[in-house]
C-alpha cells in the first residue's frame, strides 16, 4: 500500500508564517473574521496553494474551496480544513491548525506525485469563531443552509459594519451561491483547547461527538439616575443586575461540572457614564454540557435565576435565545477509521466530546464527518499562550492524511 | 429697600429652549462636554447675554465667563452659575437651571435697569459630568487649580479624543489661563437630584455641605481561555471577577444606608468577545458617606472584598482611587442669607447635605460659597424623566436673585 509522510519541519514553519499576520506582542495572532489581516491570511495560503495546482473557488460568504482533482471526476471529494480567523486574543494553533495541516497533506501528496482517485477539497471557513460578527460557525452554517445567507450578510459588529460590507472591503465575497458541494467526507483537525489528551499523554484525540450548547442574548433595561445623589433602595441598576446575572450564569456552570460550562463573554452597558446609575445592559452568555436533558436544565437553573434577579430589582430582562447546539455525533465509521490509522503509526488514541463550537458540527448534517484533536499545552487557548509541541501536531496531521488516502483511494488501488 | 422679580414663565421657556439643543425621544438631553451640542448651548447662551451687556472671556478649558459690570470696580465680583454639559442619559435641568436662573438674574436687574455695586459674573463651567471625560468637575477643578490644566487637556475619551482636540473642534479654547478671579462669593443653584425637598413639601434647599467621596478605576485582569472548552475550574475570567466586584461595591453601599451609597456604573471588557473567556476588565467605582470616617470604612470594606475577590479567583486587581472628595462646609454666613432672604419670601427651607458632585466644592477652596437646591420630582435626575415645576425652578431663581442683590449692593444701599 502506497503512502505519504507529512514533512513536520515545513508545516510548523507554515504555521509560525501565518502567525506573523496579525501577530500580537504577547505571541498570539489577532485575525477578526474579515478583518484586513484576516484578508492577508487567506492571501497568503492562495500562494501556498499556487504551486499546488489547485482550483480555487469562493461563495458570497466568503468560505474559500481549494480543489485537487482526483482521477474520477464522479466521485464526491473528500473535503477538509479549518479556519484562519481567531479571536481577539488569539493563539497560533486554533483552526490554523486545521487548515494548514490540510495543506501539508496536499503538499506531501504533491511531492510523492499521488493523484487520488476522489477529489480533494481543502476548505477555510469564514468567521469560526463568531468574535466580531455572531452568530460562531458562520461560513459553514451558511453553507450548510442553516443560516439565510441575506441574514448573515445584514449582520452588524460592535461598530455597525455588515458582513457584507466587510466582504466587501476585504475582497472575500466571492461568486459562489454558499451551498453544499456534494462532499463525500468531512475532517478537520484541531487542537483540542482542552488539558485532557495532554494530562492523558495521549497523541490523538478521536472526537466522536459535541456538546449540546445554548446561546443566549440578554438585554436588561433599568432606570437611569444620579449615582451620588440616588439612594440604594431607589435604584434599578442594569448594570448590578448584570453583574448578579454573571454570576448566576457562573453558579449553573459550577455546579454542572466538570462536563457542563457556562460563560458570560460580551457585555454593552449604557450609557456606561460613571457617575449614571446604569439603564440598559446586554449580556452574552451560554451555557453547554455533553448530555442535552442536562443542558436543558442548565437552561432553566439560568431562566429561573434571572426572572428571581428581574423582579427583586425591578429591572426588565429579555432573553433571546438566539443560538441552539444540537448535540452531533460524528460518523462512527469515519471515527473508527481514524483510530486505526492512528494506531497503525503507534499513536495513542482517545475518544472526546468537543466542548467548543466547530465547523464540523453543520458539516456532519451534509456528509459523514469527523473531527481529530491534537494535545494543547496546559489546555489552553484562545490565548498567546497556546501551545502544541511540533511533534503533536505533525502527528494529527499525518493522521488526517493517512485517512485522507484511504477514503479518497489512490487508481491503482 | 429696592428688589427685583424673576420671570417664572421667561425663565421656565429659557430652559425648555435650551433642552431642545441634543434633545432625545424621550424628552431628555444629550449635551455631553465638549460636544456639537455642548458647542451649540454655549453660542446660544451667548445669544442670550448679547442684549444684556455682558463682558465675556473664556479660559484654557472652556470655562465660560460674562460679567455685568458694577459701579465698583474694586469690589471683588459676585460669581453664580453651574454647567450646560449633561450625561447621556440626561434631563432638561440637572445643571442648566443653574446657569439659566443666573442667566434670569441679570435679566431681571437688565429689566429694571438696577446696577449692582459689585460686579456679577455669570459662569459656565466645562465638563461638570466627567460622563466623557474623567474626572467630573473638570472645569472648576482646573480654576480652581485642583488639577493641573496640562493634566486635564491630556485627558482622552473613550474614543481616544482629548480634551485639547475637543476644545479646539468646538471652538471652546479660550484664551485666559484658568485662575481664580477674585471673587468675593459664589453661589450656585441646582436641582435636588433626590426626593427629600418633594417629600417633605419643601420648597428650598440650603446646602450646607457635601458628602465625601471617593473614586475608583479599577483594572481585573484575568487569562483568555476558550468559553466553551475550558472546565469551570481552569478559569480566571476577568468578567466574572467584575460581577463580584460590582456586587461587593453595592452591598457597601446598602450596608451603610441611608446617607452613604456606592456604584459601579462604567465597565470595559476585553476581548469582549461571545465564546472567549474575558481576560481584562476595567471598572470605575465610587462611595459616598456624609460622615468621613464612614466613608473611609466603606473604601475599607471595598478594598477587603476586593482583595477576597482577587486571590480566591487568581486575578489581578489594580485599585487606582484616582480621586477623591473631602466633605466641603459651605458658608455659614451666606447659608444663613439664603435661609432668610428665601423665608422673607414665605418659601420653606430645610438644610441638605449634597450627596452629588458640584463645582461649587471646588470653588468653595476660593471664596464664601453656597448652593440652593429646588425639588426633584420624585427624586429622579440623570434621566429624561427628571422634572422640576416652573414655580419650583423661579422660587430657586428669586432666591438666588435675592441673595445677589444683598451681596453685590446698590449705589444707593
Amino acid at each position: 500500500m502506497i503512502s505519504a509522510a507529512v514533512d513536520a519541519d515545513r508545516l510548523w514553519q507554515t504555521i509560525m508564517d501565518m502567525a506573523e499576520i496579525g501577530a500580537t506582542s504577547d505571541g498570539g495572532s489577532c485575525r477578526l473574521a474579515l478583518s484586513p489581516e484576516d484578508a492577508t491570511a487567506r492571501a497568503l495560503l492562495l500562494t501556498w496553494c499556487e504551486p499546488l495546482g489547485l482550483r480555487f473557488e469562493q461563495d458570497a460568504i466568503g468560505n474559500m474551496f481549494l480543489r485537487r482533482e482526483g482521477t474520477n471526476a464522479a466521485a464526491g471529494a473528500i473535503a477538509f480544513g479549518s479556519h484562519l480567523d481567531t479571536v481577539p486574543t488569539g493563539g497560533r494553533f486554533d483552526g490554523t491548525f486545521g487548515v494548514l495541516a490540510a495543506l501539508e497533506v496536499i503538499r506531501a501528496l504533491h511531492e510523492v506525485g499521488l493523484q487520488t482517485k476522489a477529489s480533494l477539497e481543502l476548505v477555510n471557513w469564514t468567521n469560526e469563531e463568531g468574535s466580531r460578527f455572531k452568530p460562531a460557525m458562520m461560513g459553514s452554517r451558511v453553507f450548510a443552509h442553516d443560516m439565510e445567507l441575506g441574514a448573515a450578510l445584514a449582520t452588524t459588529d460592535d461598530s455597525g459594519v455588515s458582513v457584507a460590507r466587510a466582504l466587501r472591503d476585504s475582497g472575500e465575497a466571492g461568486p459562489l451561491v454558499p451551498s453544499p458541494r456534494g462532499w463525500s467526507y468531512w475532517l478537520e483537525g484541531h487542537i483540542e483547547q482542552g488539558p485532557v489528551l495532554e494530562t492523558a499523554g495521549v497523541d490523538i484525540g478521536v472526537v466522536v461527538g459535541t456538546v449540546h450548547a445554548r446561546y443566549f442574548q440578554l438585554v436588561i433595561t433599568g432606570e437611569p439616575s444620579h449615582a451620588g445623589a440616588t439612594t440604594m433602595d431607589r435604584r434599578r441598576d442594569s448594570l448590578a443586575a448584570a453583574a448578579e446575572v454573571i454570576m448566576a450564569v457562573e453558579q449553573v456552570g459550577l455546579a454542572a461540572e466538570i462536563n457542563g460550562r457556562s460563560s458570560a463573554s460580551w457585555i454593552q452597558n449604557l450609557p456606561n457614564a460613571r457617575g449614571n446609575v446604569s439603564n440598559s445592559t446586554r449580556l452574552h452568555c451560554d451555557v453547554r454540557h455533553e448530555d442535552a436533558e442536562r443542558t436543558k436544565a442548565m437552561e432553566a437553573d439560568l431562566r429561573r435565576a434571572i426572572a428571581s434577579i428581574a423582579a427583586r430589582r425591578c429591572v426588565r430582562i429579555d432573553v433571546d435565545p438566539y443560538a441552539v447546539f444540537d448535540p452531533v455525533t460524528f460518523d462512527p465509521t469515519l471515527c473508527a477509521l481514524l483510530r486505526s490509522k492512528a494506531q497503525a503509526r503507534q499513536f495513542s488514541t482517545r475518544d472526546m466530546i468537543a466542548a467548543a463550537g466547530h465547523d464540523s458540527v453543520l458539516v456532519a448534517a451534509l456528509c459523514p464527518s469527523a473531527m481529530l484533536f491534537v494535545p494543547s499545552a496546559d489546555g489552553i487557548s484562545h490565548n498567546p499562550k497556546e501551545y502544541s509541541t511540533k511533534e503533536q501536531l505533525a502527528r494529527g496531521a499525518q493522521v488526517l492524511l493517512d485517512v485522507v488516502l484511504a477514503l479518497a483511494g489512490l487508481p491503482d488501488d
